[in-house]
């Protein structure tokens, strides 16, 4: 098995198309051969004569040398003569857009598929599609174009926007809802029952969770992560926010608009982050605090205290960057000051036997 | 869609109810109208006129004057004129038996439903249900009222007890047992091969996983978490143990009653741990270790030797919590050590030129 | 239902063989009765008279004293007089293929079974076995001896090597291909798509992921574990590699042979990781970064930089470990650091006044 065809895997979905095609797509301008045709993509140190590439980082301009790409998109300022060009703003932008335009996702056919199990009760819209071993409940209603992959179940009352991916393994529990768009990679768990408990004595009795989970439209959630249902009222995540894989959104929790949320990442119950935040892989945020617009946390930082509008913490408990980045610098030079504290000792203990 | 359609996503779930019918299931006295019709419940600051809600927490008794809500469970000495209450003296156990009364849950039909995968040599106790693309392997057997949710799967063997509440993605693999009421949430996985290889040279080969995994009653663990099967013997979790989303349980852990195991956090291979413990968020402990009954580790910390009964510990590694409370307020000031030992060394070289 | 029913769960898997059996299929001699019948396997100080055990680790030699084993895997100079004996030079090793002689797997029976969804287009080696609501899409290919188990699901142009293990709720995306033997466990997730996003102002674009995952000859997977497929090119893990339960592998990632990464542990997009490195649990891989052949990351290290080979690394950030042990060292010392401080303060003070 060659490398190409490795890459060349998903080439059944690639469809073939000109330099020149792409580059009115994506409101570029083509230095060199439009007529190029372009059959993939690939990064710039791998991509062949057939592929796309692009270079938006100057840490990759030495690449240009020698990559064999049949086209790149580059940005301003960025000489490559010898190579076809699409020349745009933001070049990464442009690449992705591109992508979009190479790809020619396998789409089932519409309908429900035999061997999916679907609820009379349900509602699927023009074009969704339900495939075999899937299974819709009563009450559903699917947005046309969404497509439930094999394995995805969607119990009672959940409703989906237009052109959603439940991609196998997807869960959606009852009465909860999806916006347009959304993607739930393999395995996303949404609306399972919140971890809430109130004792009796040592026992720990379960609060019924009859909240739901609302989903905004344009959101993707990675592989494997979990939503839970609030205990009362729903569990919110905003248009256009983008969680990994691995991540646990607690119950109550509200999720702003444009949020980014990496791999392993966790919420407790009923925090709110603002609008716009990123959290870098395994942040962790305490339940019922709000995070500001914006906020920014470091990977692994412990987020105890409710945060500021565009606030830049890290550090276990997170405190703002600035700080933690000296705090750090001090803990590194630890022995130094274990040293320098050794040598007072010496020079004290000198001049008192010199009295 | 309004606020109020969200929160009354399971409104079909919901039963209408009195606030005197409430009051006498939980044990309660009514103050106001007992005739008041109640159903659905909020938290107190967004609660209806149609709304039980509680107070447990002092610290929201300032809602009291705002809070629109039908009914309120107070404890003792909690002043709510104007209000209709069910005072008890146990406020949130109170309202966690409440909202079972209030919520009819939407339970599928007895039997084994079309779309099923029952083997014939399964045993179905009465109620017990198995939903359309459920899977039910040779030999298992469900106690009565147990449901198996669709893409739910028992693999050969798996013995559940009654009333069990299996959701969609759930795997328990091979001979596995259950105890009578175990709620898995979706896409929880129990009995996978446990983590455990010999060296042969630069090589790993596996150890057979040979042994299954024995839960008690009334445990519940979260979306996405894993039980891994024991290499010989048993994986236990005992009863009234709650674990949340995402957490990992190595092989042959013996986790004792009434633990609460918070997410994200990880026991590795043969750890015990004992009755009543509770593990914050995200806290890992090491295999082969035992912690003492009642244990507290507070979220992340990383737990490396084993624990005495009642031990408080946090930290990297894990600590006595005072000790590690100390230890943090002398790191917070690393700076001021740092400003100290500069201001030693000036005053020292003034003295030594003094001389 | 007593201890000996839990561990004999699966008895039905279990088949008889002799000590003398055993010792020639695993290369060792047996001192004793080598006509002695084993039935099963369990811990040495559990172990009954029907059941093998090991003793590899000299911890537990005194458990020689009192256990009941009806066969012990032994390494060369231990004395366990009136114990029968398989004497070998690699215990465990050895134990661990004993097991392989001991447990007879219970696999399903080859072919499509009824309830299966299997695309037209695909196609199944000898032996191959796809059970009752599992999927297999077109173009797959499934090797001799694989078993595809219920709830698992293959997109279309998957392929999969000879005698591998899907097990229940196991997705593999499009395109994906698995080399032999490759046991995946319960709700892993192979080829999901990367977090790859462009930046559109305050939006976050998808980019496309349009690579896809190649996992080499025995790799094993655990439990809810996830790969990503790559944005282009493909996120490869090298033969004979073992991966723990809920481990994140990042888009584009490059895993070695034979490497080992432990329980929730994540590596970031483009990480690439060398033969036999070993990553405790919980450890963490910034992305882009290369970590030399056979390096070892302490659990809960946090790395941020290269590492060249045979690299011992732990902390957050990572640092060598020898380092981080004289600096954790340094640390648990601050109190007296403290202490010393304060100590030369009341020291020069009283110098001071004595002028």
């Amino acid at each position: 098995m060659s490398a190409r065809e490795h890459t060349q895997g998903r080439a059944g979905r690639l469809r073939e198309t000109t330099l020149g095609e792409i580059a009115q797509a994506v409101g570029g301008t083509v230095e060199g051969d439009g007529a190029a045709m372009i059959r993939g993509a690939m990064p710039i140190e791998r991509a062949g004569p057939d592929d796309l590439t692009f270079l938006a980082n100057p840490r990759y301009a030495k690449a240009l040398a020698t990559t064999r790409a049949g086209g790149i998109v580059v940005g301003e300022g960025v000489q490559a003569d010898g190579h076809n060009l699409i020349r745009v703003t933001h070049p990464y932008l442009a690449f992705a857009r591109a992508l979009t335009l190479l790809v020619q996702p396998a789409l089932p056919e519409p309908g429900i598929h035999a061997g999916a199990h679907v609820h009379p009760g349900a509602t699927l819209g023009a074009g969704a599609a339900v495939m075999a071993g899937a299974y819709v409940g009563a009450r559903c209603v699917l947005g046309p174009g969404t497509i439930v992959f094999p394995g995805a179940v969607l119990l009672e009352g959940v409703v989906c926007g237009a052109d959603c991916h439940l991609y196998p393994g997807v869960v959606v529990r009852e009465d909860c809802r999806l916006g347009d768009r959304v993607i739930l990679n393999p395995n996303v768990s949404i609306g399972g029952d919140g971890y809430g408990f109130a004792q009796d004595g040592a026992r720990h009795v379960k609060i019924p969770q009859i909240g739901t989970v609302e989903i905004g439209d344009d959101v993707e959630i990675g592989a494997g992560s979990t939503v839970d249902r609030a205990a009362m009222g729903a569990t919110t995540i905003g248009r256009g926010t983008k969680i990994d894989n691995l991540v646990m959104v607690g119950h109550g929790c509200t999720i702003g608009e444009d949020v980014l949320i990496v791999a392993q990442s966790g919420m407790a119950g009923s925090a709110t982050i603002g609008d716009r935040a990123i959290l870098a892989a395994r942040a962790g945020v305490l339940g019922h605090l709000t995070l500001g617009a914006g906020t920014l946390v470091y990977s692994r930082a412990h987020v105890t205290k409710s945060t500021p509008e565009g606030a830049v913490v890290s550090g276990n408990p997170a405190r703002p960057h600035k700080e933690q980045l000296r705090r750090d610098a001090l803990l590194a030079r630890i022995d130094q000051l274990n040293e320098r504290v050794a040598q007072l000792e010496r020079r004290v203990g000198k001049q008192d036997e010199q009295k």
